[in-house]
């Protein structure tokens, strides 16, 4: 696949923060590397999973700094460039062509529910003055959403080139790619929904841009692979066992802190997020982490907890409870503590 | 595929009224006919589509019985069967067992939106009577939903033998599949979305329930053929062009008038139905008829209109403006009346 | 007030079941006087609250028939009309106007959510044949919005008199009211959000269907006299007392068993509802009913339990924990066991 | 009232932009004057209606500087202060502190959904360390939601001392109300909803932030005090006329852009908004203006359009053409022109 297609599989990146809460620039050249080496497609920082409201302006522009540095056209780099408004978000856009980014994904006008028309209005304003590649980006849940006659009407302008949609809805899929296809052979569909990605490629999805493959990139590649040569019982048999890995990222904590916390058992220390965690919480996380090791290990990926794992039923508080339980237990043999 | 299997694409077939609102037995029967002849695996009377809620309980077992009868053991029947509570529902399913139905089907409690622990023990206690099988049918939509943990406990019931989902949601699927098949693994799961019926299929459905195939049974059996035998590409590409059929007969008008208005293109006279049409709701009906018999005409299965078919954009509002337009000089023309 | 007004507080009376789950007619009788000595203005037999659903047609019509009857004409009665369909509701309607009802009240189409234009048409259908005045029943969280232009158009017809009015939004009902009074000045409008009585008497509503004046008719009355003398701080002060009461029959089980269990307090045999509890639910229920006990008892309309009342703190699940350790402690005293 | 005291109403104001899009300080202080001079009882910049998103850090930093030094004490200052992340917000309530606000209002985190534990934390974070009182900021269609439980134990906090809510429900007023004022009788409860303003009051709150008091601060006044003195009738005959302005600004264009064009009618040029607008958008919003010009000029506070009003019907987009057309007929007969 060429460096500068669109499409497969891009992680949507986790930003490292360091003990005082900044930006841990080592820490995140390090992790573009290991997701590049795991063979994901390209990068997207700056996405929903990157947390880029939490960060200010100029930090936003620092983190897409560095991963296109680190990146150095290996993989294509898609930034997130949402601003405050349409004039910072195209200076945002300018700054970004420079740093070498193959286009960027700018998420539906948020807090404000913008009307159709306003969500057309505003895309296309930034499309007018970009002088790269757009990629559109619907999160429903979180933004202003997309309609498929809207996307249809900014298919048209040429400096729109996609669309990331998190809206998990396949048969939303369908119709996009119905609406937009005809008129717009090139137009790229990516999937921000893990949990269905086999399904839409198999609908005509280009690709994703999944959280996911920011903790088990081998595995969402391999998705994509499999699912790419039509080995489709191989490809739902992973992607059913993918639901439990996500489900349980996404559902455990508030986004994205699952993801954070998985992360940092593939050998990283990503730190504690900008999102403060009350003390159950953080013991919540802790939990989290010994269900999480135990199904991310499952994969062949990395290597299971000493203690071992308990079974998995699929109800996570009884897995959570199962697993630190083991995990105490072993302790206290380890301590060499008899327990009746 | 066995007359006993509750697998492949069962029809949730409309009912004909007469002139006086009545059931049109005769055109009902001549229905299951049809349906049977072009390939349904199965039908599912007095489900949503066939508009339960508003026959009275001694109709709903009148429709049932027709059904049952003209069937005749060529396909099995899977009977609605709910009623107003738990002990006439267990009547029901008393009823339908004599009448031969190989299972019913139950949809969640509706109007009060119940507690999944309600909904559990509704099930329970239901299923505890039944002496035919019980399927659970989930349309959140419409009714309490159906959770994954209260399915899972469900599913410990013998009795209880799949669930029909209409959420739309293929994670959905992917996570009931993963909760209940490892403890179940001849639970039946159907989904009622036709949007999604090929990567519902894919994810590991074992078919459908659909609106569409009372419509257009040809196309609905194949788009099932063809995902079974992993033609994949072909498969997906009818279901694009399936989502257009589906969704101009789903939001066109209030549900299920829109599949009323098409059966009828196929050669049947299913009357007026009980939620009555205003004036400017029935000149809609109409020119949603000229545009759905456009779009039918397109797959082949039946004859276009004779004035033909204006291009189509997608554009609802658009393509009936057209098409109408298209209509009405087609009249004039034939009228002799020229039009400079 | 008239016998004949819409006006005051109506009681959505619920409706007691002997122990083989049949009507029971004679708690019925003894129900309806005691409302009516405790001062409700009318009754309203099959609302949301006497489970209109969970009865057959014939029981419906029983249960108006046993209440017309024994209301004897005290206070004006507003029956619950809504069937299948259009033709089995306006039958409903000449039955209960024969039984000698003040109006019918009928539900928006519920299960399917119609468009406006068919919710219009729905209701226009029903009133130009009732004999019987007809009131509108808008409850958005389970039947189809009746929204302010479709209420506009209904209120030209003479046969509709009013709406009863359950989405709880104050400035909703300040809506309906700017629309219609100007052109219906003999408009009636009910609320049956009981936690805000009170504002709503003040933006002009002219009274109640309130499923709390089954419970506590001496203190909705009360509201409904003090807001209509204006004397608003005693009011307020009450209206915030009975928020307590209400949220924690609402919200404390599935509606309406909050209500089933408060109501047996009064010294009422109501049965088992028609909605199986699982033993867990029947066992929050009887705790449910101790706390219910002490909130009742405190506006001194009855006794409080034997053995007194934890203090309140308006955290249900402790004040619930509270409440049951103490009739546990008096059980254990009374049996004369020494606790340590 | 003393300066200091958070009750009455709060002018949430909208910020004047020149024709470059920014900051447009000359007019903006002469709003301030404005508002102070038409009796609002304190100013609010940085709400949702001064369109705090849209702003850059140092602009919404430079936006509470001009509006304090420009108020001078006169009334109080509530300054919207939520940036980024914790951390950031935390040095805005220094800098607003040092400006002489009264007290911070921060929204509840927005764009993800958080939980209430992570409601509560952040919250909890901030007041530790703010130099400054802080209010919170509830608006559950835009931000993650408050519930009652949360708010109990933030307000717990003595530097914590107030909500504002822009839910417009009023049982949830009371709920709040009966939450906290027995442990935290000195906490203020502010409704960001105007359409019940009377009704919230009456509830007990103890004023509000609502957007149309920057454009008819006269009237948001009089129905405070009307409400103050128990003048109730005469307080909601103004509520019920009230609530046409507001859903007319509301409803008919993505707010605030309603507001803007409505602030330009009492004398002001706001200019262009940072959203931008379709040509569409733009003839909608100019017909707007004039169907605002007409209500407003009811109220008697200001003169209504030279070609006089078309009379309201309260079905906007009716008014919208009836009024439109008036004003062409006016032009065409200034200009001389006959017509038939």
């Amino acid at each position: 696949m060429s460096k500068h297609e669109l499409r497969g599989i891009f992680t949507p990146n986790l930003v490292p923060l360091d003990n005082r809460g900044q930006i841990n620039e080592a820490e995140l050249r390090r992790y573009v590397d290991w997701l590049i080496d795991r063979g994901v497609h390209g990068l997207y920082p700056n996405g929903s999973t990157g947390e880029f409201t939490r960060f200010q302006p100029e930090e936003r522009r620092r983190i897409i700094k560095i991963v296109c540095e680190q990146v150095g056209g290996r993989v294509p780099v898609l930034a997130g460039a949402a601003e405050a408004n349409v004039a910072e978000t195209i200076r945002a856009c300018e700054v970004y062509h420079e740093y070498g980014a193959r286009a960027v994904a700018i998420v539906s006008p948020f807090y404000y529910r913008l009307s159709p028309e306003s969500v057309y209005t505003y895309f296309h304003e930034i499309a007018q003055h970009s002088p790269i590649d757009v990629t559109l980006y619907n999160i429903p849940m979180f933004a202003s959403p997309i309609d498929v006659p809207t996307l249809r009407r900014l298919a048209e302008h040429p400096r729109i080139v996609g669309i990331k949609d998190s809206s998990g809805d396949v048969a939303f899929m369908g119709r996009m790619i119905n609406a937009v296809r005809p008129v717009r052979p090139d137009f790229r569909f990516l999937t921000g929904w893990e949990a269905v990605l086999v399904p839409m490629l198999i609908m005509g999805a280009d690709g994703g841009t999944n959280a996911t493959s920011g903790i088990v990139p081998e595995l969402t590649r391999n998705l994509y692979e499999l699912t790419q040569a039509r080995r489709i019982d191989e490809a739902v048999k992973l992607q059913l066992r993918l639901i439990e890995l996500f489900d349980t990222m996404l559902y455990s904590a508030d986004f994205p802190e699952g993801f954070r916390a998985a992360v940092d058992l593939r050998g990283f220390d990503f730190g504690r997020g900008r999102q403060p965690l009350s003390e159950a919480q953080q013991v919540d996380r802790a939990a989290l982490q010994r269900v999480l090791h135990c199904i991310i290990a499952d994969f062949g990926v990395m290597d299971g907890p000493c203690e071992g794992c308990a079974v998995r039923t699929g109800n996570l508080e009884h897995d959570k409870i199962e697993q630190v339980t083991r995990a105490v237990l072993a302790e206290i043999q380890e301590r060499g503590i008899r327990v009746n």
